[in-house]
């Protein structure tokens, strides 16, 4: 529970760089919401909780059309055809999820004349053109907290896949075969390892407090440091340079937002200097590496293991070179995304649709840009 | 600290069966010594560290060798004409671990007239037949302790990989897939999730307490309930009557050593009281199961996954049903033989080989037959 205030008092303040603002708050009258998720297809039906999907809708189409709004929702976001655009010259609100973004450009925003609201089902609106966004008056909001402990966990399962070699036994299993050896020899104990995690923000807490009980030598970096209290019962160590930390790791977990500024940061020359043998989990954003320096660094043996759920651009290409890099645990994206989450970001976007009709304020936590206005961390 | 401490006060205490017994204590000279390992091959000179093989011999032959001592090390230890059976008969010591196990069987303890001595390079000595090395008056020792971290960090990956639905995501990647909802539609957090463990000692505590800042239900089953202190440090629940707590749990962990009582008991009758869909982590020893009931149960979907690093027999043939079965996470026998843990029981075999060559006592825990009297919970 201190954990949580803490965290909230970390949150981010609002900042001004909009230049006109458009209405937030709905005028009466029937509003058109496009929702663009994931398709299920045959694995709709297979759980009655799987809200998350075109197909699930997030269980809010009979709410919405009870009280006379139209709510199209679709996968198809990509192209000058796909249904998405469509609907882009006359939708109120664009619903999305970062499991199957909808990137939503300066040129898409300039053609979206009514739009006001864009909604992120999840956590991070880098799918969004945050400064067109802004210039353009519109309110751009996440489900904060959502999935925060969704991703915690997905972070600390893929640190023990990489510290304790668990790929390469699977597949010996799968393909009939049975060498210990050919895993044991880098198989590893958590324990007495120096895990860093880049960013300390919701999820980065929640990694370190559930690292706690490993004995492991935490470290974290991030912008602010954390009440002291804090920082005692998370059992973690500031440090305040990150060139500094980096070096120090075993394991090192991205965890902070895709900005201009990180955009690229784990390129050659940064991964360079990190420990030969080192395990990198990123959850946050694909685009933070640099996918050809990841890919040569694990096929030389440096970074020792990769895994993650998040790529550039998502649904990953074929061809993307991490999935054929050695040495890599990855999936699609889908860490922020089980059901449980779902349940929560389904419920979120609800929430903020309901205040958006009322004329009401969201929580105020879940602003990206509010009325044109960027939240700090964003500028 | 009052884990430790109160795991300790927990052990087993030592009985009697024994009708005679050989002397413990080693006569004056040279010994001939045997260890069987798994064979590393072309990993042996992959990393320094790597004793645990046949390669590796412990780290131990060149202290052995300059006390006068003969070190036989091989991983042939099946049938008639092997490596093993070459020296039975004028062996003292055989050491071999739960990886690559050498099955001591009454017809070999009969032919080894000079053997004293069975060590585990690891936990657990079901590889003996104990009655057989009781009434022979053997003494047999393991290292306990040695991969208790190691095998709950494991436990811990595995439940996780389950909840999660890691492995579909993971083919995804590298069958150049990518279908969020063919993952998601059946993936959950683990917090608020019932966990149980069948066997709460050394292992069991150590898991629980790396569980406990997941928020989940917490529940234990053991023949001794655990002090007051350590139960609220740990926060578990006891549960005094299994089959009461079973059907409670959304995942269950197995972590009892495999005995004549223990032996099968998740069979088809026991697995059909578990909730449906439930997850089975099992690194204890793969024959408390039934194997084919597990098989059926994961195939009609009411365990809904299974991931655990042993089998029976081991290794494991191809045509092992569990290779095969949907919404497996197996691996081969792994989870104690990380390299920090063949570094620790490589060291506490070579400490109870001290002792026996000084007539010094082992650490009073590591008996699992002390001069052909059996501890507690084998009898």
């Amino acid at each position: 529970m201190a954990m949580l205030s803490a965290a909230k008092n970390a949150m981010r303040s609002l900042g001004s760089t909009a230049t006109f603002s458009r209405m937030l708050h709905a005028s009466p009258g029937s509003k058109k919401i496009v929702g663009v998720f994931y398709k299920a297809n045959e694995y709709a039906s297979l759980n009655p909780k799987f809200v998350g999907c075109v197909e699930g809708s997030l269980g809010i189409r009979d709410w919405l059309e009870s009280q006379g709004h139209q709510y199209i929702v679709t996968d198809d976001k990509e192209g000058p055809n796909c249904e998405l655009e469509k609907h882009i010259h006359d939708m109120h609100v664009l619903i999305t999820t970062p499991f199957h973004p909808a990137y939503v450009t300066e040129e898409r925003i300039k053609k979206a004349k009514n739009l006001q609201l864009l909604l992120t089902a999840g956590i991070g609106s880098d799918h969004v053109d945050l400064k067109a966004a802004a210039e353009a008056g519109l309110t751009v909001a996440e489900v904060t907290g959502s999935n925060v402990v969704s991703v915690a966990e997905d972070e600390l399962m893929r640190i023990l896949i990489l510290v304790r070699n668990f790929i390469p036994g699977y597949l010996q299993v799968i393909k009939g075969d049975w060498n210990v050896a050919g895993i044991s020899y880098r198989a590893y104990d958590l324990e007495d390892k120096t895990v860093g995690t880049v960013g300390a923000g919701r999820i980065g807490k929640l990694l370190l407090q559930r690292l706690k009980p490993f004995n492991c030598n935490l470290l974290y970096h991030d912008r602010i440091k954390m009440e002291p209290a804090l920082e005692k019962e998370i059992g973690a160590k500031f440090e305040e340079d990150l060139d500094a930390m980096l070096p120090k790791c075993d394991i090192i977990v991205i965890n902070m937002p895709l900005t201009e500024k990180t955009r690229g940061m784990f390129n050659k020359e940064k991964i360079g200097k990190l420990k030969k043998g080192v395990l990198i989990v990123n959850n946050a954003r694909g685009a933070i590496m640099d996918t050809q320096a990841v890919a040569d660094a694990c096929s030389s043996g440096h970074i020792a293991g990769y895994s993650g759920d998040v790529w550039y651009p998502q649904p990953a290409p074929k061809d993307h070179p991490w999935r054929y890099m050695p040495n890599q645990a990855m999936t699609p994206h889908i860490s922020g995304t089980t059901i449980d989450a779902q349940l929560r970001y389904a419920a979120g976007v609800k929430d903020m649709l309901d205040c958006y009709f009322k004329g009401q304020e969201f929580p105020a936590q879940n602003y990206i840009v509010k009325e044109g206005k960027l939240a700090s961390q964003y500028q």
